[in-house]
């Protein structure tokens, strides 16, 4: 990527501020967990997947932060770097997966027989391989969803599910543009995605860089264009999956989805094995994250409605498994019923 | 109201600009028709039935922009104004109608006998007629409306149906307004309703001076708040209505219809008779406004995308009759089958 979302450079961990574009290229340096921490929170990095990057990253910069006499000091440091990462954003399973992953590799190495460098050092190998990794989980998906999608394709899309999202070429769009390389997409209908809208933003950004034909939309013209175009797929993120098929993503995605159904569309979701979290049985008990109301209130820094008015910012929503034609992962695809073929790609 | 959206003084047309609500009271004074038309392009002024008011004292203005010296001069003139009037936005019934009701007026008088004065004077009195009537209808369909709610209702809307589209006290907004008066409603769910944001800027200004319980959403958690809290009703506005009860209104109207069936909310649409057009059959027929990309493309002046980006702007959507529970009118609530009940109602 010419601007990749996450860079390690000099010992430091830099992030493009996915807020700014596209009108900015603006790269946020960080000097330490804390600094990531908040990038997390206030959104200048984002997409599940880019989230497990970007904290595997993050312990290398603990172990950065000062020099540790002991590896005891290393674990005292990755147990306070894990809880607050934890308490970054509570929805992306990925983070978490990337959390827990860096959290026992250092803990692994520190109760083990090696020296204080070589953990330090070992560390950020790690985390550039869980960056290779979640590259190369891109390349498969997408080598995956293209067999689904016919020469001409019309697809809708919300949010940002691209490179920005995940470092690599992406999972919904990393399909759309190996689809579009074989056998040519037609378009994209790209939803706008309120509030923070990175469909606008970063997936016609995207698209565009591409040269795949692309047109904004509101996210209230969805239903209109699925009833007045061919649209023959739509395709989302996730950013945790249950083990019964339902899937957390963009605010938005749920009513995607119904709509899709109600004008037999197929619905797909593409994302790593990484997004499917073993631990929960159903989309019920995906948390959900509420962020600020004023993040609705306001438009780049302006009010768009009375500075008293109630708002509400889910900033998810869960799609039921019935409404998902297939979720398009890096070991293949999976098809219902989940219940049986999501346990059995995981090896369970 | 406060701050009427549309005011006859000295004989000039002063025109809330809606454009700046709420955060600015600005009138833009309309000296001749063709500013009135080109504030109704620019959308200064909108609403269906407001539309409808606006025209008709287009044509008292129209009569006042030079001293007419026969009545032939008169008819000349109010071909030319009905022309513009009727290129300025091509989905709102209610402006069409006041157009033809105003054009056939003043024709009339025109070829009656009548002396110019006694016309100028009898135009501006039927334009305050129309006003009325506006007003009247909105009373009439509260107060049919009103009985569908039950105390403590949680209703949802999108744009604005309210006093800033009828001058009134509005059609949708209405029957909420009258609801809480008589047994309180609990909450309103406001669409924002992109890419205008008169759900945001407008409706939500409306209910809090109301003292109504209300929250903003983005237009794409219209789906999840269905989904996670009882919603009894939605209630929308109507720009046009065929007379199989298909109905125009603002864009994701549409899609809102297919949410609220999915989650079997009752889905009512409000409006005078004058929305009905008993010309068209069929919501196919309706013909639907695309508006500049620009204005998608843009927020507040600022790009929201790419400079070059591809956007779409159909400015309305059509619901088919089949999701519409019912349409409350000044003179009654229809049912389906609407093709038996709306021209009984019409008195066809």
């Amino acid at each position: 990527m010419k601007f990749p979302p996450v860079k390690w450079e000099k010992d430091q961990l830099f992030l493009l501020d996915q807020r700014l574009l596209p009108h900015k290229i603006y790269y946020k340096r960080c000097r330490n967990h804390l600094q990531v921490a908040d990038a997390i929170k206030k959104m200048v990095v984002r997409g599940a997947p880019l989230l497990g990057t970007t904290v595997a990253y993050t312990f290398a910069l603990a172990l950065r932060e000062k020099k540790f006499k002991s590896t005891n000091g290393i674990l005292k440091k990755i147990k306070v770097v894990k809880g607050r990462l934890e308490d970054s954003r509570p929805t992306a399973k990925n983070l978490f997966y990337a959390i827990e992953r860096m959290y026992n590799y250092v803990s692994k190495l520190a109760h083990g027989n090696h020296s204080i460098d070589s953990i330090v050092k070992l560390v950020l190998k790690e985390a550039k391989k869980i960056e290779q990794e979640t590259e190369a989980q891109d390349m498969a998906i997408a080598a995956y969803g293209e067999k689904i999608l016919s020469p001409g394709s019309v697809i809708m899309t919300i949010c940002n599910a691209g490179g920005f999202a995940t470092g690599g070429i992406g999972t919904a769009l990393g399909i759309i543009k190996q689809a579009h390389k074989k056998k040519g997409v037609k378009k994209v209908f790209v939803n706008e995605t309120r509030p923070y809208l990175q469909g606008a933003r970063l997936t016609m950004l995207e698209l565009i860089s591409w040269g795949i034909d692309c047109e904004l939309i509101t996210d209230n013209m969805a239903g209109y264009f699925m009833s007045k175009e061919k649209i023959d797929a739509v395709i989302v993120g996730a950013d945790r999956i249950a083990l019964n098929g339902d899937v957390a993503n963009k605010i938005g995605t749920y009513s995607l989805a119904i709509l899709a159904k109600h004008h037999n569309i197929p619905f797909y979701v593409a994302a790593p094995i990484s997004t499917i979290d073993p631990g929960i049985r159903s989309g019920n008990d995906i948390p959900i994250e509420e962020r600020s109301p004023e993040e609705v209130r306001k438009f780049g820094g302006r009010y768009i409605t009375l500075r008293d008015a109630k708002c509400r910012h889910p900033s998810f929503d869960v799609t039921p498994a019935k409404f998902i034609s297939g979720i398009i992962t890096d070991r293949g695809i999976v098809f219902k019923p989940y219940m049986r073929s999501i346990p059995k790609i995981l090896g369970q």
